[in-house]
Protein backbone atom coordinates (compact mmCIF):
# COMPACT_ATOMS: atom_id res chain seq x y z
CA UNK A 1 0.00 0.00 0.00
CA UNK A 2 1.35 3.57 -1.10
CA UNK A 3 0.00 5.35 1.51
CA UNK A 4 2.88 7.96 3.36
CA UNK A 5 2.30 9.98 6.31
CA UNK A 6 4.72 13.01 5.46
CA UNK A 7 3.54 16.42 6.69
CA UNK A 8 -0.01 15.59 8.06
CA UNK A 9 -1.89 13.05 9.50
CA UNK A 10 -4.01 12.21 11.42
CA UNK A 11 -3.07 9.49 14.52
CA UNK A 12 -5.00 7.52 17.25
CA UNK A 13 -3.77 6.28 20.53
CA UNK A 14 -6.83 3.85 20.95
CA UNK A 15 -7.39 1.69 24.33
CA UNK A 16 -9.28 -0.06 25.48
CA UNK A 17 -11.65 2.26 27.38
CA UNK A 18 -10.26 5.64 25.91
CA UNK A 19 -9.16 7.17 22.72
CA UNK A 20 -7.24 9.96 21.66
CA UNK A 21 -6.71 11.62 18.18
CA UNK A 22 -3.72 14.03 17.31
CA UNK A 23 -4.34 15.96 14.38
CA UNK A 24 -0.71 16.33 12.87
CA UNK A 25 0.21 19.44 10.71
CA UNK A 26 3.73 19.95 9.51
CA UNK A 27 5.18 17.52 11.29
CA UNK A 28 3.74 19.18 14.90
CA UNK A 29 -0.13 18.26 17.05
CA UNK A 30 -2.31 20.93 15.55
CA UNK A 31 -4.85 19.67 17.47
CA UNK A 32 -6.15 16.80 19.74
CA UNK A 33 -9.69 15.14 20.33
CA UNK A 34 -9.65 13.02 23.48
CA UNK A 35 -13.42 10.91 24.54
CA UNK A 36 -14.46 7.77 25.89
CA UNK A 37 -14.60 5.65 22.53
CA UNK A 38 -12.28 2.97 23.24
CA UNK A 39 -12.45 -0.25 21.73
CA UNK A 40 -15.33 -1.46 23.97
CA UNK A 41 -17.31 1.03 22.66
CA UNK A 42 -16.87 0.53 19.13
CA UNK A 43 -18.32 -1.76 16.72
CA UNK A 44 -17.80 -0.63 13.37
CA UNK A 45 -14.10 0.98 13.37
CA UNK A 46 -14.14 1.47 9.66
CA UNK A 47 -17.51 3.95 10.02
CA UNK A 48 -15.56 5.84 13.07
CA UNK A 49 -12.84 6.16 11.10
CA UNK A 50 -14.96 7.95 8.44
CA UNK A 51 -16.16 9.88 11.15
CA UNK A 52 -12.63 10.90 12.85
CA UNK A 53 -11.71 12.17 9.32
CA UNK A 54 -15.33 14.12 8.68
CA UNK A 55 -13.99 16.07 12.14
CA UNK A 56 -10.69 16.49 11.50
CA UNK A 57 -9.23 16.14 7.63
CA UNK A 58 -9.28 13.78 4.86
CA UNK A 59 -5.78 12.69 6.02
CA UNK A 60 -4.26 9.43 6.50
CA UNK A 61 -4.72 7.56 9.69
CA UNK A 62 -2.37 6.36 11.86
CA UNK A 63 -3.57 3.96 14.75
CA UNK A 64 -1.82 2.41 17.96
CA UNK A 65 -3.25 0.42 21.06
CA UNK A 66 -5.90 -1.98 21.90
CA UNK A 67 -7.50 -1.08 18.50
CA UNK A 68 -5.07 -3.95 16.78
CA UNK A 69 -6.07 -6.42 19.73
CA UNK A 70 -8.75 -9.01 19.19
CA UNK A 71 -11.42 -7.42 20.29
CA UNK A 72 -10.26 -3.77 18.38
CA UNK A 73 -10.63 -3.60 14.38
CA UNK A 74 -8.13 -6.30 13.58
CA UNK A 75 -5.71 -8.27 15.31
CA UNK A 76 -2.05 -6.70 14.13
CA UNK A 77 0.92 -8.53 14.87
CA UNK A 78 3.43 -8.78 17.66
CA UNK A 79 6.78 -7.60 16.44
CA UNK A 80 9.72 -9.70 18.41
CA UNK A 81 11.66 -7.84 20.87
CA UNK A 82 14.27 -6.55 20.44
CA UNK A 83 12.43 -3.81 18.44
CA UNK A 84 12.81 -0.33 17.28
CA UNK A 85 11.01 2.07 14.95
CA UNK A 86 12.22 0.37 11.84
CA UNK A 87 10.72 -2.95 12.99
CA UNK A 88 7.33 -1.16 14.19
CA UNK A 89 6.95 0.69 10.86
CA UNK A 90 7.90 -2.89 8.93
CA UNK A 91 4.81 -4.98 10.86
CA UNK A 92 2.06 -2.26 10.35
CA UNK A 93 -1.56 -3.83 9.49
CA UNK A 94 -2.90 -1.90 7.07
CA UNK A 95 -6.43 -1.88 7.42
CA UNK A 96 -7.85 0.19 4.71
CA UNK A 97 -6.13 1.93 1.93
CA UNK A 98 -4.73 4.85 4.15
CA UNK A 99 -5.26 3.49 7.25
CA UNK A 100 -2.57 1.42 9.11
CA UNK A 101 -2.27 0.15 12.93
CA UNK A 102 1.19 -0.17 15.02
CA UNK A 103 1.98 -3.63 15.58
CA UNK A 104 1.95 -4.83 19.56
CA UNK A 105 5.65 -6.09 20.83
CA UNK A 106 6.48 -9.96 22.44
CA UNK A 107 9.03 -10.76 23.90
CA UNK A 108 11.07 -13.82 24.43
CA UNK A 109 13.99 -12.78 25.43
CA UNK A 110 14.79 -13.77 28.95
CA UNK A 111 12.05 -14.75 31.60
CA UNK A 112 8.11 -15.41 30.91
CA UNK A 113 7.48 -14.55 27.51
CA UNK A 114 5.09 -11.06 27.62
CA UNK A 115 3.48 -8.93 25.39
CA UNK A 116 2.48 -5.30 24.87
CA UNK A 117 0.15 -3.24 22.10
CA UNK A 118 0.00 0.95 22.65
CA UNK A 119 2.97 1.42 24.97
CA UNK A 120 5.88 0.60 22.14
CA UNK A 121 5.12 4.06 20.60
CA UNK A 122 5.46 5.95 23.97
CA UNK A 123 8.59 4.12 24.86
CA UNK A 124 9.96 4.75 21.11
CA UNK A 125 9.22 7.83 21.42
CA UNK A 126 10.37 8.70 24.44
CA UNK A 127 14.49 7.98 23.76
CA UNK A 128 13.74 10.02 20.12
CA UNK A 129 12.23 13.16 21.82
CA UNK A 130 15.09 12.66 25.09
CA UNK A 131 12.84 11.97 27.83
CA UNK A 132 14.96 9.20 28.21
CA UNK A 133 18.12 7.92 27.74
CA UNK A 134 18.84 5.55 24.27
CA UNK A 135 20.11 2.83 27.34
CA UNK A 136 17.76 2.83 30.26
CA UNK A 137 14.65 1.71 31.75
CA UNK A 138 11.24 3.06 32.13
CA UNK A 139 8.65 2.07 33.74
CA UNK A 140 4.66 2.96 32.26
CA UNK A 141 2.20 2.73 34.89
CA UNK A 142 -1.26 1.86 35.28
CA UNK A 143 -3.78 -1.01 35.10
CA UNK A 144 -1.11 -3.28 33.61
CA UNK A 145 2.19 -1.78 34.29
CA UNK A 146 5.02 -1.82 32.07
CA UNK A 147 8.53 -2.14 32.93
CA UNK A 148 11.58 -2.12 29.91
CA UNK A 149 14.70 -2.30 29.26
CA UNK A 150 15.59 -0.12 26.33
CA UNK A 151 19.23 -0.49 24.81
CA UNK A 152 20.79 1.65 22.02
CA UNK A 153 16.79 3.16 21.67
CA UNK A 154 15.42 0.06 21.10
CA UNK A 155 13.05 -2.18 23.09
CA UNK A 156 15.20 -5.22 24.22
CA UNK A 157 12.68 -6.85 27.05
CA UNK A 158 10.22 -6.39 28.71
CA UNK A 159 7.48 -7.29 32.09
CA UNK A 160 4.43 -6.83 32.56
CA UNK A 161 2.88 -6.87 35.86
CA UNK A 162 -0.99 -6.22 36.77
CA UNK A 163 0.05 -4.10 39.64
CA UNK A 164 -3.15 -1.83 38.69
CA UNK A 165 -5.62 -4.41 37.99
CA UNK A 166 -5.06 -5.83 41.16
CA UNK A 167 -5.57 -2.99 43.09
CA UNK A 168 -8.82 -2.08 41.20
CA UNK A 169 -9.99 -5.51 41.55
CA UNK A 170 -9.52 -5.45 45.42
CA UNK A 171 -11.13 -2.37 45.68
CA UNK A 172 -14.38 -3.41 43.68
CA UNK A 173 -15.22 -6.97 45.32
CA UNK A 174 -14.09 -8.97 48.45
CA UNK A 175 -12.80 -8.77 51.58
CA UNK A 176 -10.80 -5.67 51.16
CA UNK A 177 -13.10 -3.89 49.23
CA UNK A 178 -14.95 -1.63 52.21
CA UNK A 179 -11.61 -0.71 53.97
CA UNK A 180 -9.97 0.61 50.19
CA UNK A 181 -12.65 2.99 49.26
CA UNK A 182 -10.04 6.38 50.48
CA UNK A 183 -7.94 8.66 48.90
CA UNK A 184 -4.22 7.16 47.94
CA UNK A 185 -1.37 9.92 48.27
CA UNK A 186 2.33 9.41 49.48
CA UNK A 187 2.39 9.71 52.93
CA UNK A 188 2.95 7.38 56.15
CA UNK A 189 0.55 5.11 55.14
CA UNK A 190 1.94 4.28 51.39
CA UNK A 191 5.42 4.10 52.40
CA UNK A 192 4.54 1.41 55.34
CA UNK A 193 2.77 0.01 52.09
CA UNK A 194 6.04 -0.34 49.92
CA UNK A 195 8.23 -1.41 53.59
CA UNK A 196 5.78 -4.50 53.64
CA UNK A 197 5.93 -4.65 49.46
CA UNK A 198 9.84 -5.98 50.02
CA UNK A 199 8.80 -8.74 51.53
CA UNK A 200 7.16 -10.39 48.60
CA UNK A 201 4.75 -11.28 50.40
CA UNK A 202 1.04 -10.63 48.71
CA UNK A 203 -1.27 -12.67 50.00
CA UNK A 204 -0.32 -12.27 53.47
CA UNK A 205 0.60 -8.85 53.70
CA UNK A 206 -3.07 -8.13 52.21
CA UNK A 207 -4.85 -10.08 54.79
CA UNK A 208 -3.05 -7.75 57.38
CA UNK A 209 -5.20 -5.02 56.11
CA UNK A 210 -8.12 -6.58 57.05
CA UNK A 211 -6.45 -8.22 60.61
CA UNK A 212 -5.07 -4.32 61.37
CA UNK A 213 -8.53 -3.34 61.22
CA UNK A 214 -9.75 -6.17 63.04
CA UNK A 215 -7.41 -5.25 66.35
CA UNK A 216 -6.93 -1.68 65.68
CA UNK A 217 -3.50 -0.80 64.74
CA UNK A 218 -3.97 1.12 61.70
CA UNK A 219 -6.60 3.53 60.84
CA UNK A 220 -8.54 2.30 58.70
CA UNK A 221 -8.64 5.43 56.38
CA UNK A 222 -5.24 5.10 55.52
CA UNK A 223 -5.82 1.20 54.04
CA UNK A 224 -6.28 2.65 50.80
CA UNK A 225 -2.92 4.07 51.03
CA UNK A 226 -1.51 1.16 52.48
CA UNK A 227 -2.85 -1.20 49.94
CA UNK A 228 -0.99 1.10 47.09
CA UNK A 229 1.90 1.20 48.78
CA UNK A 230 2.02 -2.60 49.29
CA UNK A 231 0.94 -3.50 45.57
CA UNK A 232 3.52 -0.75 44.02
CA UNK A 233 6.32 -1.52 46.40
CA UNK A 234 6.28 -5.55 45.88
CA UNK A 235 6.49 -4.77 42.30
CA UNK A 236 9.25 -1.82 42.68
CA UNK A 237 11.13 -4.93 44.73
CA UNK A 238 10.78 -7.37 42.29
CA UNK A 239 11.97 -5.15 39.49
CA UNK A 240 14.52 -3.40 41.29
CA UNK A 241 16.34 -6.60 42.28
CA UNK A 242 18.96 -7.01 39.22
CA UNK A 243 18.29 -4.25 37.71
CA UNK A 244 21.33 -2.36 36.93
CA UNK A 245 20.27 1.39 36.52
CA UNK A 246 20.52 3.84 39.25
CA UNK A 247 17.82 5.68 37.02
CA UNK A 248 14.17 4.68 36.68
CA UNK A 249 12.75 6.93 33.76
CA UNK A 250 8.50 6.79 34.18
CA UNK A 251 6.07 7.81 31.96
CA UNK A 252 2.81 8.23 33.43
CA UNK A 253 0.80 11.21 34.94
CA UNK A 254 1.99 13.23 37.64
CA UNK A 255 -0.48 11.24 39.85
CA UNK A 256 -0.05 7.80 39.40
CA UNK A 257 3.85 8.58 38.77
CA UNK A 258 4.71 10.41 41.82
CA UNK A 259 3.43 6.95 43.39
CA UNK A 260 5.99 4.71 41.75
CA UNK A 261 8.50 7.47 41.79
CA UNK A 262 7.95 7.46 45.87
CA UNK A 263 8.44 3.33 46.22
CA UNK A 264 11.70 4.16 43.47
CA UNK A 265 13.19 6.28 45.60
CA UNK A 266 12.31 4.18 48.79
CA UNK A 267 14.41 1.55 47.28
CA UNK A 268 17.25 3.81 46.55
CA UNK A 269 16.88 4.59 43.34
CA UNK A 270 16.26 8.14 41.23
CA UNK A 271 13.08 8.46 39.58
CA UNK A 272 12.20 10.38 36.89
CA UNK A 273 8.81 11.42 35.61
CA UNK A 274 8.43 12.34 31.56
CA UNK A 275 5.07 12.95 29.99
CA UNK A 276 3.81 9.91 28.42
CA UNK A 277 1.38 12.22 26.05
CA UNK A 278 4.62 14.14 24.74
CA UNK A 279 6.40 10.49 24.06
CA UNK A 280 3.15 9.07 22.14
CA UNK A 281 3.60 12.32 19.92
CA UNK A 282 7.38 11.93 19.72
CA UNK A 283 6.92 8.38 18.80
CA UNK A 284 4.01 8.11 16.17
CA UNK A 285 5.99 11.11 14.82
CA UNK A 286 9.33 9.02 14.14
CA UNK A 287 7.09 6.14 13.00
CA UNK A 288 5.73 8.17 10.54
CA UNK A 289 8.72 9.96 9.39
CA UNK A 290 10.20 5.86 9.16
CA UNK A 291 6.97 5.29 6.97
CA UNK A 292 7.24 8.33 4.56
CA UNK B 1 -22.98 -17.98 83.93
CA UNK B 2 -23.28 -21.77 85.08
CA UNK B 3 -24.60 -23.83 82.01
CA UNK B 4 -21.85 -26.46 81.59
CA UNK B 5 -21.50 -28.43 78.40
CA UNK B 6 -21.04 -32.10 80.04
CA UNK B 7 -22.68 -34.95 78.54
CA UNK B 8 -24.87 -33.65 76.22
CA UNK B 9 -24.73 -30.67 74.13
CA UNK B 10 -24.94 -28.72 70.74
CA UNK B 11 -22.22 -27.61 68.94
CA UNK B 12 -22.17 -25.30 65.76
CA UNK B 13 -19.68 -24.71 63.14
CA UNK B 14 -20.88 -21.00 61.95
CA UNK B 15 -19.04 -19.84 59.38
CA UNK B 16 -19.88 -17.23 56.75
CA UNK B 17 -21.60 -19.14 54.03
CA UNK B 18 -22.31 -22.47 55.73
CA UNK B 19 -23.23 -23.95 59.22
CA UNK B 20 -22.65 -27.47 60.78
CA UNK B 21 -24.74 -28.52 63.87
CA UNK B 22 -22.85 -31.28 65.78
CA UNK B 23 -25.38 -33.29 67.94
CA UNK B 24 -22.99 -34.48 70.83
CA UNK B 25 -24.49 -37.33 73.47
CA UNK B 26 -22.13 -38.71 76.18
CA UNK B 27 -19.02 -36.91 74.19
CA UNK B 28 -20.14 -38.51 70.96
CA UNK B 29 -21.75 -37.08 67.87
CA UNK B 30 -24.66 -38.58 67.29
CA UNK B 31 -26.56 -36.62 64.50
CA UNK B 32 -25.03 -33.83 62.28
CA UNK B 33 -27.11 -31.32 59.96
CA UNK B 34 -25.20 -29.44 57.61
CA UNK B 35 -27.07 -26.10 55.51
CA UNK B 36 -26.42 -22.80 53.81
CA UNK B 37 -27.59 -20.73 56.97
CA UNK B 38 -24.46 -19.15 57.72
CA UNK B 39 -24.21 -15.67 58.98
CA UNK B 40 -24.68 -13.49 56.31
CA UNK B 41 -28.30 -15.75 55.43
CA UNK B 42 -29.03 -15.29 59.47
CA UNK B 43 -30.71 -12.17 60.99
CA UNK B 44 -31.99 -13.14 63.98
CA UNK B 45 -29.91 -15.39 66.04
CA UNK B 46 -31.63 -16.09 68.80
CA UNK B 47 -34.08 -17.53 66.64
CA UNK B 48 -32.06 -19.79 65.10
CA UNK B 49 -30.75 -20.97 68.17
CA UNK B 50 -34.41 -21.43 69.14
CA UNK B 51 -34.75 -23.55 66.20
CA UNK B 52 -31.70 -25.34 66.37
CA UNK B 53 -32.77 -26.62 69.81
CA UNK B 54 -36.43 -27.56 68.98
CA UNK B 55 -35.10 -29.41 65.81
CA UNK B 56 -31.98 -31.48 67.78
CA UNK B 57 -32.81 -31.35 71.63
CA UNK B 58 -33.26 -28.71 74.27
CA UNK B 59 -29.47 -28.62 75.16
CA UNK B 60 -26.95 -26.56 76.10
CA UNK B 61 -25.18 -24.38 72.87
CA UNK B 62 -21.98 -24.13 71.92
CA UNK B 63 -20.67 -22.24 68.84
CA UNK B 64 -17.45 -21.38 66.92
CA UNK B 65 -16.51 -19.58 63.71
CA UNK B 66 -17.93 -16.12 62.40
CA UNK B 67 -20.93 -15.92 64.86
CA UNK B 68 -18.72 -14.45 67.29
CA UNK B 69 -17.79 -11.81 64.09
CA UNK B 70 -19.22 -8.27 63.96
CA UNK B 71 -21.37 -9.59 61.53
CA UNK B 72 -22.77 -12.42 63.54
CA UNK B 73 -24.57 -12.81 66.88
CA UNK B 74 -22.43 -10.89 68.62
CA UNK B 75 -18.63 -9.87 68.42
CA UNK B 76 -16.34 -11.94 70.59
CA UNK B 77 -13.60 -11.45 71.43
CA UNK B 78 -9.94 -12.19 70.14
CA UNK B 79 -7.97 -14.52 73.04
CA UNK B 80 -3.94 -13.26 72.47
CA UNK B 81 -1.81 -15.83 71.13
CA UNK B 82 -0.04 -18.20 72.56
CA UNK B 83 -3.57 -19.95 73.37
CA UNK B 84 -4.82 -23.36 73.92
CA UNK B 85 -7.82 -24.68 75.22
CA UNK B 86 -7.76 -23.06 78.86
CA UNK B 87 -7.66 -19.46 77.11
CA UNK B 88 -10.41 -20.08 74.55
CA UNK B 89 -12.57 -21.49 77.52
CA UNK B 90 -12.06 -18.60 79.47
CA UNK B 91 -13.13 -16.24 76.53
CA UNK B 92 -16.38 -17.58 76.10
CA UNK B 93 -18.82 -15.26 74.69
CA UNK B 94 -21.99 -16.09 76.57
CA UNK B 95 -25.09 -14.74 74.36
CA UNK B 96 -28.00 -16.76 76.25
CA UNK B 97 -28.24 -18.33 79.78
CA UNK B 98 -26.95 -21.90 77.80
CA UNK B 99 -25.25 -20.46 74.65
CA UNK B 100 -21.73 -19.36 74.05
CA UNK B 101 -19.77 -18.37 71.50
CA UNK B 102 -15.85 -19.26 71.33
CA UNK B 103 -13.28 -16.49 71.31
CA UNK B 104 -11.13 -16.11 67.98
CA UNK B 105 -7.28 -16.07 68.55
CA UNK B 106 -5.38 -13.12 67.63
CA UNK B 107 -1.17 -12.78 67.29
CA UNK B 108 1.08 -10.08 67.74
CA UNK B 109 3.72 -12.72 68.68
CA UNK B 110 5.85 -12.12 65.33
CA UNK B 111 5.41 -10.26 61.37
CA UNK B 112 2.28 -8.56 61.23
CA UNK B 113 -0.55 -8.77 63.61
CA UNK B 114 -2.67 -11.29 62.66
CA UNK B 115 -6.44 -12.55 63.28
CA UNK B 116 -8.30 -15.84 63.05
CA UNK B 117 -12.12 -17.22 63.90
CA UNK B 118 -13.76 -20.49 64.12
CA UNK B 119 -10.22 -22.26 62.41
CA UNK B 120 -8.93 -22.12 66.30
CA UNK B 121 -11.35 -25.12 67.46
CA UNK B 122 -9.79 -27.21 64.43
CA UNK B 123 -6.26 -26.26 65.50
CA UNK B 124 -6.47 -27.54 69.00
CA UNK B 125 -8.95 -30.48 67.90
CA UNK B 126 -6.13 -31.62 65.94
CA UNK B 127 -3.47 -32.27 68.39
CA UNK B 128 -6.08 -33.23 71.17
CA UNK B 129 -7.08 -36.20 68.84
CA UNK B 130 -3.69 -37.27 67.71
CA UNK B 131 -4.14 -35.90 63.86
CA UNK B 132 -0.84 -33.88 64.19
CA UNK B 133 1.95 -33.50 66.66
CA UNK B 134 1.57 -30.83 69.79
CA UNK B 135 4.55 -29.48 67.82
CA UNK B 136 4.11 -29.02 64.39
CA UNK B 137 3.20 -26.26 61.46
CA UNK B 138 -0.30 -26.80 60.75
CA UNK B 139 -2.09 -25.42 57.39
CA UNK B 140 -6.22 -24.85 56.74
CA UNK B 141 -6.36 -23.96 53.30
CA UNK B 142 -9.47 -22.48 52.32
CA UNK B 143 -10.59 -18.67 50.67
CA UNK B 144 -8.05 -17.18 53.78
CA UNK B 145 -5.19 -19.66 54.26
CA UNK B 146 -3.87 -20.29 57.67
CA UNK B 147 -0.31 -21.50 58.62
CA UNK B 148 -0.14 -22.06 61.90
CA UNK B 149 2.99 -22.84 64.35
CA UNK B 150 1.80 -25.18 67.28
CA UNK B 151 3.71 -25.55 70.40
CA UNK B 152 3.15 -27.53 73.14
CA UNK B 153 -0.17 -28.10 71.54
CA UNK B 154 -0.95 -24.66 72.00
CA UNK B 155 -1.34 -21.89 68.85
CA UNK B 156 1.92 -19.94 69.09
CA UNK B 157 1.77 -18.07 65.92
CA UNK B 158 0.22 -18.10 62.76
CA UNK B 159 -0.05 -16.26 59.27
CA UNK B 160 -3.41 -15.53 57.18
CA UNK B 161 -2.74 -15.71 53.36
CA UNK B 162 -6.02 -14.80 50.83
CA UNK B 163 -4.57 -16.95 48.28
CA UNK B 164 -7.95 -18.56 48.52
CA UNK B 165 -9.82 -15.35 47.65
CA UNK B 166 -7.07 -13.61 45.45
CA UNK B 167 -8.12 -17.37 43.33
CA UNK B 168 -12.02 -16.25 42.98
CA UNK B 169 -11.33 -12.84 42.69
CA UNK B 170 -9.01 -13.55 39.66
CA UNK B 171 -11.79 -16.25 38.40
CA UNK B 172 -14.82 -13.68 38.39
CA UNK B 173 -13.55 -10.56 37.43
CA UNK B 174 -11.07 -8.95 35.16
CA UNK B 175 -8.66 -9.96 32.44
CA UNK B 176 -8.00 -13.56 33.51
CA UNK B 177 -11.64 -14.25 34.23
CA UNK B 178 -12.50 -15.59 30.60
CA UNK B 179 -8.98 -18.09 31.10
CA UNK B 180 -9.70 -19.28 34.41
CA UNK B 181 -13.50 -21.45 33.93
CA UNK B 182 -11.17 -24.81 33.65
CA UNK B 183 -10.45 -27.31 35.93
CA UNK B 184 -7.95 -27.90 38.63
CA UNK B 185 -5.91 -30.73 39.23
CA UNK B 186 -2.54 -31.84 40.37
CA UNK B 187 -0.59 -32.48 36.76
CA UNK B 188 2.06 -30.47 34.86
CA UNK B 189 0.56 -27.31 34.64
CA UNK B 190 -0.49 -27.13 38.32
CA UNK B 191 3.22 -27.66 38.88
CA UNK B 192 4.39 -25.67 36.66
CA UNK B 193 2.54 -22.85 38.57
CA UNK B 194 4.07 -23.42 41.66
CA UNK B 195 7.71 -23.80 40.07
CA UNK B 196 6.63 -19.94 38.88
CA UNK B 197 5.43 -19.39 42.63
CA UNK B 198 8.93 -19.81 43.90
CA UNK B 199 9.93 -16.61 41.97
CA UNK B 200 7.01 -14.35 44.22
CA UNK B 201 5.79 -12.22 41.73
CA UNK B 202 2.64 -12.70 41.53
CA UNK B 203 1.36 -9.62 39.65
CA UNK B 204 3.88 -10.28 36.98
CA UNK B 205 3.13 -13.86 36.79
CA UNK B 206 -0.57 -13.97 36.28
CA UNK B 207 -0.02 -11.43 33.76
CA UNK B 208 2.22 -14.35 32.30
CA UNK B 209 -0.92 -16.09 32.05
CA UNK B 210 -2.51 -13.64 29.83
CA UNK B 211 0.68 -13.33 27.34
CA UNK B 212 0.62 -17.13 27.58
CA UNK B 213 -2.63 -16.84 26.17
CA UNK B 214 -1.39 -14.27 23.38
CA UNK B 215 1.59 -15.89 22.33
CA UNK B 216 -0.09 -19.72 22.16
CA UNK B 217 2.62 -20.95 24.28
CA UNK B 218 0.13 -22.86 27.14
CA UNK B 219 -3.46 -24.97 26.15
CA UNK B 220 -5.78 -22.51 27.57
CA UNK B 221 -7.61 -25.44 28.96
CA UNK B 222 -4.45 -25.15 31.39
CA UNK B 223 -4.78 -21.70 32.47
CA UNK B 224 -6.72 -22.33 35.77
CA UNK B 225 -4.54 -25.34 37.30
CA UNK B 226 -1.29 -22.98 36.41
CA UNK B 227 -3.03 -19.94 38.16
CA UNK B 228 -4.06 -22.38 41.58
CA UNK B 229 -0.30 -23.31 41.19
CA UNK B 230 1.34 -20.39 40.95
CA UNK B 231 -1.19 -18.86 43.74
CA UNK B 232 -1.06 -21.70 46.31
CA UNK B 233 3.56 -22.08 44.89
CA UNK B 234 3.96 -18.68 46.08
CA UNK B 235 1.84 -18.97 49.76
CA UNK B 236 3.92 -22.14 50.26
CA UNK B 237 7.36 -20.38 48.99
CA UNK B 238 6.80 -17.59 51.52
CA UNK B 239 5.97 -19.84 54.50
CA UNK B 240 8.49 -22.80 54.05
CA UNK B 241 11.67 -20.08 53.55
CA UNK B 242 11.91 -20.20 57.23
CA UNK B 243 9.87 -23.41 58.82
CA UNK B 244 12.21 -25.81 60.74
CA UNK B 245 9.90 -28.49 60.12
CA UNK B 246 10.05 -31.35 57.58
CA UNK B 247 6.54 -32.30 57.79
CA UNK B 248 3.23 -29.73 57.11
CA UNK B 249 0.19 -30.83 58.96
CA UNK B 250 -3.14 -30.17 56.62
CA UNK B 251 -6.57 -29.80 57.51
CA UNK B 252 -8.37 -29.82 54.87
CA UNK B 253 -11.08 -31.71 52.59
CA UNK B 254 -9.21 -33.94 50.20
CA UNK B 255 -9.30 -31.81 47.04
CA UNK B 256 -7.82 -28.39 48.41
CA UNK B 257 -5.66 -30.52 50.77
CA UNK B 258 -4.29 -32.35 48.06
CA UNK B 259 -3.30 -29.67 45.68
CA UNK B 260 -1.57 -27.76 49.00
CA UNK B 261 0.19 -31.29 49.90
CA UNK B 262 1.89 -31.53 45.70
CA UNK B 263 2.84 -27.83 46.67
CA UNK B 264 4.57 -28.67 49.81
CA UNK B 265 6.19 -31.94 48.26
CA UNK B 266 7.47 -29.74 45.24
CA UNK B 267 9.42 -27.68 48.23
CA UNK B 268 10.82 -30.88 49.65
CA UNK B 269 8.58 -31.30 52.93
CA UNK B 270 6.25 -33.58 53.31
CA UNK B 271 2.50 -33.51 53.94
CA UNK B 272 -0.04 -35.46 55.66
CA UNK B 273 -3.70 -34.64 54.78
CA UNK B 274 -6.03 -34.91 58.34
CA UNK B 275 -9.81 -34.04 58.33
CA UNK B 276 -10.90 -30.92 59.67
CA UNK B 277 -14.04 -32.12 60.45
CA UNK B 278 -12.63 -34.56 63.08
CA UNK B 279 -10.53 -32.21 64.27
CA UNK B 280 -13.59 -29.78 64.77
CA UNK B 281 -15.43 -32.15 66.78
CA UNK B 282 -12.24 -33.29 68.75
CA UNK B 283 -11.80 -29.51 69.87
CA UNK B 284 -15.09 -29.00 70.68
CA UNK B 285 -15.24 -31.74 73.07
CA UNK B 286 -11.93 -30.70 74.49
CA UNK B 287 -13.59 -27.35 74.97
CA UNK B 288 -16.57 -28.86 76.48
CA UNK B 289 -14.70 -31.08 78.89
CA UNK B 290 -12.82 -27.93 80.20
CA UNK B 291 -15.67 -26.05 80.85
CA UNK B 292 -17.94 -28.99 82.65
Amino acid sequence: MGTRFSGSFLAVDWGTTNRRVFVIEDGRVAHTERDGKGVTAVTDFAAEAAGIRARHGDLPLLMAGMVGANIGWAPAPYVAAPAGIAELAAGLLWVEERSAIVPGVSTRVSGRPDVMRGEEVQLLGAVRAGLAPADALLVQPGTHCKWVEMVDGRIADFTTAMTGELFALLRSHGLLAAQLGGEVHVGPAFHAGVEEGRKRDLAAALFGIRAAKMLGVRDDADAAAFASGLLIGSDVAVRLEHAGHDTVHILADPMLGGLYAAAIAAHGRQAVIASSHDAFVAGILALAEQIA
